[in-house]
């Protein structure tokens, strides 16, 4: 199959899960205007579809994440992003769900992206990538449930970026989602998150293996300026208090300063080495694309700026859940998604949970969220007239 | 004068205000431990100083500060960077007080740095140069002031950086100070205070001209790093709030967002500028070496976990100013310095002051931070047996 091929000499031959060639008969027109197709999607499921097709849970991942949501992933060799969520007895149960997750529009994981081969030229796409917008990686997931035969998503959920494509899923195929559990999201990006995204952005850019992204025929890496860009919105993700309690002013391996440049500090060790870590698992140009994905990621401007016509009798049943702890997506995004959603006179409940770990708190064990998911979805069930979840 | 030259060299001949050459008697022996002399500190002044020698106010100028605090820059041509507070009927009224601001050790703006000529290779200090600490700056500015001729020191004040310094004053030359003003500080560095440095030094070491911190030697200047490091700081030197009510997710000169990775929103834009003008004006080693020095001070530690031990019998009196909005120093910072010098019975008096412009708050025209500092210098005065301030 081409796109699998396509995708295995981009890993070297590692298996990304399932892979779906989708627009072969008609491509997806992106947002940008260009016509997208055919192009792969890679995509993990969890658990078995039941007979009337009924028990769906899509998870978003997030701006890194990828469709390795539990159990090892191939690519790293580590542990999946969500191992408390997804799994038998687990909130999103898979004795009882079909858990699907598919590698984002733009994504690094042989879901199409920059890294792809361009069919048209036999190289890498680079920056002719068109940019995709979080409703394109909507529609290419709407595409590959409709490859799988799923009409209607009993459950979307995600966080941060994962929680924009949940709210973008109830916005733009409102009839196809029963629920939604947007987390630690926000209808938009604050002047803010874009500037982080900026920061990293730019030091990509301005690495000089970094080529005008045509790195991958150079044969370079801009490893700088995508470790620069990791360390940056690492901190982000991370509360203070969480970066006090785990590394406080502590030393690395020494017991006085050193007078000099290396990592004298535990936080500088540890961020260095989730920048390096990275540079290994990621490509330089993806993290271009979904950062910009979400920075244009903008609902109430795509509602003339009322938000709450974005939900005009959506049926959907939502969960918001937010984090005290979350400086990056804090509480006040998610309610006003929360105050549009009841102006709409949508079914919406919100939870704010307690937490000082930062944005990062959505993947974490964090009981409060479990339990709040796991009564979420018994009612959600209660009222699905789709068939048995 | 040597140092005079070695800096015109540097500066392209554009005059610093005064230069001094210290430790030509005695070096300066470092925390480090390196003896470092003569070393050239540049400053300027402004107002008289008074026939008793009692009027001195010493600012101390944060990270990327310099000594030209008011009045127009000769180096970058803009207006000096505190101009709401010092000049005639100003809180530090240039018509009552001798206003003295000395660019740090480290510096690159005329005392000794990085980019300073060694005088035993002729050639740039670069990597070479000691790391230096907020006291190794303070014992410099000491021995500027016995230059002077100025034994105390009737204010100390600084924000930031400069308020490490004006806390350290305090510490290291408790006689020599009789009040103290430091502004949106701590008495150390948190963790992600250390890693937002982090990312700025790796930025900047990652940066291919950066050259083993060489580049004067090549000709070359790390742009890219330097400006890349900037701009993750400034994110941090301004509130979401800030960032919102400046820049919303308003576009730059455009209708539409371009599918593309130039300067869609303003707030990018303005971003670049400032990383884009800041390598224009700053040292790209100077900001390896003031950022591993606020990362270094440790008043705590210095004291073994006792921050009163720091101020025991300490005569000075203290006003500590905090600002709601910022979160680099947020106020807790200043109130654990507030608790340690109440329970070393100093002299001390403590304002938070409500605003939401961020780290970035004692640059600006704070009207209550200015009636807290005339009132708190109207009462230093009562208590001053130095002379007439």
């Amino acid at each position: 199959m081409r796109s699998t091929q396509r995708y295995d000499e981009a890993v070297a031959g590692v298996g990304v899960g399932h892979t779906a060639e989708l627009g072969l008969d008609a491509p997806l027109t992106l947002d940008c205007g260009v016509d997208l197709g055919p192009f792969a999607v890679a995509y993990q499921t969890y658990g078995e579809l039941n007979e009337d097709r009924s028990n769906l849970i899509l998870v978003c991942h997030a701006l890194t994440g990828d469709q390795f949501v539990t159990g090892a992933n191939p690519i790293t060799g580590k542990e999946g992003w969500w191992p408390f969520m997804v799994g038998p007895g687990l909130p999103f149960d898979t004795d009882r769900y079909f858990v699907v997750c598919a590698n984002v529009l733009g994504g690094c994981m042989g879901t199409e992206g920059p890294k792809s081969v361009n069919p048209r030229t036999g190289k890498p796409y680079g920056l002719s990538f068109p940019v995709i917008t979080i409703k394109d990686m909507v529609r290419a997931q709407a595409m590959l449930l409709d490859r799988l035969g799923i009409e209607k998503i009993f459950c979307v959920c995600g966080g941060s970026m994962g929680g924009m494509q949940a709210l973008q899923w109830a916005v733009t195929y409102p009839e196809r989602v029963h629920a939604a559990i947007p987390i630690g999201s926000a209808a938009h990006h604050t002047a803010q998150n874009i500037a982080l995204h900026e920061v990293g952005r730019q030091a990509i850019m301005g690495d000089a293996d970094w080529r005008d992204g045509d790195y991958v025929s150079h044969g370079a890496i801009p490893r700088t300026g995508l470790s620069v860009a990791r360390m940056a919105a690492h901190i982000s993700y991370l509360s203070e208090a969480a970066m006090h309690r785990k590394f406080g002013r502590q030393l690395q391996d020494r017991n006085s300063v050193s007078y000099g440049f290396g990592a004298d500090f535990q936080v500088e060790s540890y961020l260095r080495h989730q920048g390096t870590v990275f540079v290994e698992r990621f490509d330089a140009n993806s993290y271009l694309y979904l950062t910009r994905a979400m920075d244009y990621f903008d609902l109430v401007k795509e509602y003339d700026g009322v938000l709450a016509d974005a939900f005009e009798g959506c049926p959907t049943r939502f969960c918001l859940i937010s984090f005290t702890g979350d400086w990056l997506f804090p509480t006040p995004e998610s309610r006003k998604i929360v105050h549009a959603l009841n102006a709409a006179a949508a079914n919406v409940s919100f939870v704010e949970i307690d937490s000082d770990k930062g944005h990062d708190a959505f993947l974490l064990d964090e009981p409060e969220m479990f339990e709040t998911i796991r009564g979420f979805l018994m009612g959600a069930a209660e009222h699905w007239s789709g068939g048995t979840p």
